[in-house]
């Protein structure tokens, strides 16, 4: 059994984090941490978990995380980087759900995160936990860095086109629809039901953290530097991220297809739906899966790619632990098979 | 022209009165106040009013406020208790959304609401403000206090049967629903949508602060102490209350519609619906309306009275509107006729 | 493994306990079966299964059926009663989700069905499936009729008082809450989601054909004719029933929790909450728990008990996959222990 | 006062007319037609409108209907071209709320409808409803087509550019999304609250017929063909569309802001936000208004428009009657200027 701790699992990735880990046949949650929520048993704030947990939070301590195989960070963005050292020294391995190391550039990191790097030295060893491109890399660390949903979204949708240098020109579109546990548990004014709901509207039209990651996946896929016009949009909805990408390129649609379905055929978490499909976010809610879709216009050049996963799940903490199970040994989509709940 | 200030705008009862007020024929609006907010443009906090009003928040200031003919307090608690005696002293009349001036006696406030109240002077001239109970003491009134959403439709739907004695005991039982926007603007965890929507919950089982002013009203309005056993719910949706009213009766379903019709035949927002009908809350959407049907069971002495409003409007500040138009002497719907928005 | 045959299975019923038996360990989906989607694959029509499952529609056949261990029935009534002999007698046994074989007394199924009971002659042996009411029937039956949603929240809620006696009287309240999803996947103009989100309402007052099933159990359960007044309402969600049910007794808040944890102490699927609480539709999504909770009044012999489901999980295709687990000897949980997806 | 007939006024574009229309100073609803409903009161079948009207629906009828003064069509395709000669040769002006005189080419209608285009010898009396682009046009005409919903939202975000030739190149991207009222009120698995809420999923990626009235238009405005991609997604909300449109353009921000400013300067229902702003579609629930943000990205030629309304309001009933007051000489905000329902 592996021995699991998770960092702040008082978020909506953290409680994910446990439905997922509560019924997984080889982990064993032994620690979680909050400082805010100390001694308060984990049923008691999620009561979805009452008959699955007896755990309750615990202060951060590194003593105790580093007698756990796996330590999860579900935290804001530095935490990771503070206590990523002395975790890692105590012997146990990072799957870290936050921003912390998924850029490999300090200055670009520190640009958009108005703050200094906490732990440039450990970006060598850290891997981008996208199974779909770096496989090997995460087999092979001790400090993964999960991508952030939309990235999630998008580079899935675009790199099989990216890889091959496929398409037609740079000018890709990324039209992102999310739902509201997106923004996290904090309470924020809008996200607030009353809000939120019954409404629809762009947010970081100027310039969203997720863009860096985008740039920096892609380009490394493309083997040149790529970008994207990313604009996220919020849902009235709780769950779900739908990725509407345009690009161009002269392939038919049969063989779009076939691109897609090839690239994806050994992936247990794509699914490369048949040709004229149109993905919608609930097929996808609970599960890690990744559901997408390839369309050619009549008489154009243009591409439009649909792309739908669960922001919690393979956008967050179901893709955590298809890491943890890459570094594990264990086979991918252990304790990860769930079938979206519907309806 | 009334000229109208308004006290915490920046909350949903106070948008919703900036919403009535805009286009209210023979209303102007002089001052809006929020400490918070001070200097900001009021519709750009909310763009719903860009295009329909100018002003922006400024500091509270009894002499601005008092030179309005009538000031609306959209407040905390509290807040009108300190505010009160100054604004009417300069000559202003007073309608207040908070429930500073809905309790007659002095050490029930107390007790409900944790602190000493500020104005127990005041009371004796406060209009409890219910139109359809109080009309002619809020005609003559300088200071209202507009009734909380759930007493509201509780009241309504009671008040035929209770006026009359014609309950056969006192078990009355107010199941009630509500939307999310009866929570307020604050931003708390339970209020986001992640936590709020697609779920529905019971609170404030061990007592709730409208208990007092129900009971107080409806004992007032039997000439004998009447109590009710209150249980609200949080709906997943931003607008609404419905009441389910369970009582005994042997009145016949025919009498019932009877006395129902002939109580509020001249109510301009009180409208029962034929026998046999299940208002929904969308029919009052935005309306200041109080849709009511009675029921009674078959082979039972059974009665369920159903009772939809608009948490907002008939349950704030439409309610609030109706009340200075009466204060006023103006046609009681003045600027009121809106049509519920349905879908 | 066992054999498992589903009778319509393209309604919501039908693909909950598709996405239950995907993982059940013990169960292995041989055929299911729909008229008017003959060929169609089951996870064309709900892609959320695409991966679990190859199966296809096919037209009803009992010969095929009987090969099967157990036949679910996830139809509209009278379909259960043409079918169930043939099925029967081929060797298959039978969980029934329709109301078919719910009721005891023919008389009464025909006047709220309007329609000829079309296999009396079998209901001596259909169990009622409640397990935490009648197991053992349950163990030995092969015809087992799943109780309604509303029922089972109803029931679960009532049955630690009814069962000893220890109710005042017989005015029993169940005001009841339902996510939209109870009205099934028919295209009805009232579920559209134009016309069920943003409002409430109450329906069926006059009368709900859950109504005699609440009497038998809560009569036989107590021992004597017991009657409760029951009004549900249609809430904004997919999913969940909310039961706030209204009674008197004598006995304290201390007393009643200890009656309900001992009535429940080795149920796997009923929690009772700690005292205080107030349980959300949402703890309980997907998952085949009854959240319940008990309250008394402060000052009174007012018992208000909170009960929670997940209308399509414990209140249909859950608790009949509980029932086959029963019927077949394995552990009571077996493929039932989904924690509830929160948020 | 106008005396106006409605045809086909059960559906949601009808019931919004009526809402409009029923405080409208200077109109007069007289006759309502619907062949299903026939004799039921309008205010039964829509309960906001008790007390609104006293109308039923009756049978359509050209000699009736052509004695109103004008006459609405919120009917399916085709029905206006088989009673528009009746109705017009009878003295009645037409506002078509219908696709049927929208398109000026009849072959293309034909091709995207599937049928014989059943009025061609009106089209060149037929005005395209759309008073930012065709006021004049719309002032002398006596049959008005009002612009679809989502092209109402594409053409006034796309006009200001397209209408100077500013635009680099025709790489244009309509990424639209509206709300569940925009597939109308029929009864359809689709539109089921369990099956749209809680998800979003693209829709019509092949081809939807608002595409054909959007070339046409903005080739018009541009003087020579332009096209766009036109993606519609379906949104978990009841009202509201969001188009976010993709173009290229050497102006800088600052000139945007200007451009857009002066092209709707002394448009009454066109609300251009200062720069930066990203408008929500609640900010024009229930308004007549169309919410416009133009964004230019840093290091880039990309512009982002961001555009909202009401798919209902300005998108159907709102600009529907905007088209009677112009065709009646009255100010173009008469009986339109409702504040947006927010929350």
């Amino acid at each position: 059994m592996i021995k699991v701790g998770i960092v702040g699992g008082t978020g909506y990735t953290g409680v994910e984090l446990l439905r997922i880990l509560a019924h997984h046949p080889q982990a064993e949650l032994r620690v979680i941490t909050s400082r805010s929520e100390e001694g308060v048993a984990v049923a008691e704030m999620y009561p979805n978990l009452r008959g699955h947990t007896d755990l309750a939070f615990s202060v951060p301590d590194s003593k105790t995380l580093g007698e756990c195989d796996v330590v999860f960070f579900a935290t804001p963005h530095g935490v990771a980087h503070a206590l990523a050292d002395d975790v890692l020294q105590a012997g146990a391995r990072i799957v870290d759900l936050s921003a912390d190391f998924r850029l490999t550039d300090v200055p670009t990191w520190e640009a958009w995160y108005n703050q200094e790097h906490g732990a440039p030295h450990l970006l060598p060893e850290a891997a981008y936990g996208l199974p779909e491109l770096y496989r090997q890399q995460i087999v092979e660390s001790r400090l993964v860095a999960v991508p952030g949903c939309f990235p999630t979204s998008i580079e899935l949708g675009l790199l099989p086109l990216v890889e091959k240098g496929l398409l037609q020109d740079q000018r890709i579109i990324a039209d992102c629809k999310t739902g509201v546990s997106g923004a996290g548990r904090g309470a924020k004014v809008g996200s607030l039901l009353c809000e939120a709901s019954e409404s629809l509207h762009a947010y970081g039209v100027s310039g969203h953290r997720h863009l860096p990651e985008i740039r920096q996946v892609l380009s490394h896929a493309a083997g040149s530097p790529t970008d994207v016009t990313f604009i996220p949009h919020l849902v009235p909805m709780i769950r779900g991220i739908h990725a509407t990408l345009y690009c161009r390129s002269e392939l038919s649609q049969v063989e779009l297809q076939q691109l897609f379905e090839q690239r994806y055929a050994d992936e247990p978490f794509v699914d490369v739906m048949p040709a004229g499909s149109q993905p919608s976010t609930r097929s996808v809610k609970g599960s890690n899966v990744c559901r997408l879709a390839v369309h050619k216009l009549i008489d154009s050049d243009q591409v439009v790619i649909l792309s739908a996963i669960d922001n919690l799940v393979k956008g967050a903490s179901g893709q955590a632990v298809q890491n943890m199970n890459l570094m594990f040994g264990l086979p991918e989509n252990t304790g990860l098979e769930h079938v979206a709940l519907m309806p």
